[in-house]
């Protein structure tokens, strides 16, 4: 047996049936559950998406209340979560952070049975319990490392802009708010990504929804994945100004590095998410420094138009972008893919509860090529 | 494009090669690098295993020695990871505070880099140093939910006898110490199981060691996987008599529920480790109690002969006779799936250096089967 080519990074090897997203990389078109997300992303809050994800349609005024009441209710920590963001390391990347945040929210969970439930209830018991509190978590972990007490969740504001309240001690204004709420939006769901796979993997061995969280966060920190759009900024940021994009980026490529931000496993074409996170960057540049800006632009240009990139089909995805806006909303450089995180748990939380409902152990094959059988040599005549 | 039924558990999808172990289900052999696990079941000290799978030789003697001394240097915790261990909750399973304290020593690694690097010298280092910490974390964690003090490890004992030494505060027996060397032995590494595949996937993403290593235990802990020895115990316990296997078992299957400890996705015969607990557990009997070992064979034999299980190929598998080992060392019940974690630590770090090796993004695909296209309609609408 030897092993398929295609099945090395399972690319197009169709594992499930989904009613979550619908991808075309070729035409660079994503929806939601139905739902173009070019009419999502600047029409429909964070929270009206998670509710569409997690219910399979939009929820009307009653229930995006409801829905609202139960994450507001949940966004508090009790003395114990409290006290346990004072208590774990103020060291360490944001995602290391939040990773073992979430690990000890669960043992700190008075619900949660020793080995776990895996039921369509519990997924939602918790994926509400953790979109709610993570926001808080790494917020307060945040201020904490900088010797300043955490801020508590302000019950009127949305999820994105509570978040950046809790971040910054300030609430934010609208265009800031509204900003991140897109990007909360258009990163919420995105079918097999590797993080969604990962918390598959745990969820079809019959781990809890913690355990498939945190194995999605564990992932979502790697620099192909989530990590990506804090290596774009650092690269943003080392290029300095527009005018240097260019030679830049030709002195990347005479060293063999990867430019992060730009290409993507599913989209050959521009990804459909890049204009509305764009247009954000626009409009807070329009009230702040339009440097981020101004520079991603010039190397969304270069990408546009050197044959390095083009011969490739490798175009900005969803990462670089993001790494603008993030940046001029205020977000931390290593804070970048917590932020992903929090959007990304609404669709995590989604494919847990589709991987529930017909849940079988992933597990593949490796084709063994290692020595052939051999006799044991005691220690003493090796 | 349709779900091909056979990629839906990824059941028979080689997705890579690897040198590491040989499984052949239908005849119920395994080795490592070329070695018979029946040679090393008793023959090889876990150390020795874990050199070969990280190596691909077994170690002489000098080499041994020097393994040994990093393992001895790693085990002791500094100030700053033995205040984690008291700081992070005391309440959960076994596993979700294992969970905890790895992604707490990874912010504790001042040798880690912010996104964590890739290499082969980095896989290393993170899999001595937790391959070494693992068990003092966890044997300090048991001991502090019980109002007991940390027992600091014995650098002249071994890595088994080390463990339940620092569990239990008093050196092992050579028998006990000996059975559960072998247990590390034969549950060190079995190729693309869920856990190391989860590994694997977050290593692919570009993700540091540490993340496949959580990622890993988040999924050992599913009931389908690394949970089933403690639920095996639990069933055993709870059947309380050799006398009362038959009728329990009848009871169970009557109420369509799974006998835990039997059955595998790739052995269809014995697995090959089975023997070897068991013989460990025959020991441990003469020179204690009897009865765990005399429950389980019991059930053992009720499974050979019941048609529910014969007709479907499904025979004990490695956990049937880990349950009672680990019960007769000594181990508590919810640290059972961590004894493991303890010893697949061997293979999941030699699987992360495979996949460091020829490494790439494991992202595969769904078939959307959600509603169709449909026209966005305001809140205020619906």
């Amino acid at each position: 047996m030897t092993t398929a080519p295609t099945a090395r990074g399972l690319e197009n090897v169709v594992i499930t049936s989904s009613k979550l997203s619908a991808i075309n990389g070729t035409a660079g078109e994503l929806s939601y559950v139905g739902y173009n997300i070019h009419d999502l992303a600047e029409r429909a809050s964070f929270e009206e998406v998670c509710y569409l994800l997690w219910h399979g349609e939009l929820p009307n005024a009653e229930q995006l209340n409801a829905f609202t009441a139960q994450l507001v209710a949940e966004r508090a920590l009790s003395a114990e979560e409290a006290a346990l963001v004072r208590s774990v390391p103020s060291s360490g990347h944001g995602m290391d952070a939040l990773r073992t945040l979430v690990s000890g929210v669960a043992q700190l969970d008075p619900a949660l049975e020793s080995m776990g439930a895996q039921s369509q209830a519990e997924a939602e018991r918790v994926g509400t319990r953790l979109l709610a509190k993570m926001p808080t978590l790494i917020a307060a972990w945040d201020r904490l490392r900088h010797d300043k007490e955490p801020v508590a969740p302000d019950p009127k504001l949305g999820h994105a802009a509570n978040f950046l309240y809790m971040l910054h001690g300030e609430r934010p204004g609208d265009t800031a708010a509204r900003a991140f709420n897109t990007y909360l939006v258009l990163l919420a769901e995105h079918g097999l990504n590797a993080s969604t796979f990962a918390g598959r993997v745990a969820i079809g061995a019959g781990a809890d929804v913690y355990c498939g969280i945190v194995a999605a966060i564990a992932t979502l920190k790697g620099v192909l994945h989530g990590g990506a759009n804090q290596k774009a900024m650092e690269t943003f940021l080392a290029i300095g100004t527009p005018d240097n994009a260019a030679p830049f980026i030709d002195a990347l490529l005479g060293r063999h590095e990867r430019l992060m931000g730009v290409g993507h496993r599913i989209y050959k074409v521009e990804d459909p998410r890049a204009r509305h996170l764009r247009a954000a960057v626009e409009a807070l540049g329009r009230e702040g420094d339009p440097r981020p800006q101004a520079i991603a632009d010039a190397v969304a240009q270069v990408v546009a138009e050197h044959p390095r990139f083009t011969e490739r089909k490798l175009a900005p995805n969803v990462e670089f972008y993001s790494a603008p806006l993030l940046y001029m909303a205020g977000v931390p450089l290593d804070l970048f893919t917590c932020a992903f995180a929090l959007s990304r748990m609404a669709g995590w939380t989604a494919h847990i509860r589709e991987q529930i409902a017909d849940n079988r152990l992933i597990r593949p094959k490796a084709d063994y090529v290692g020595p052939a059988p051999r006799a044991f040599v005691p220690l003493a005549e090796r």
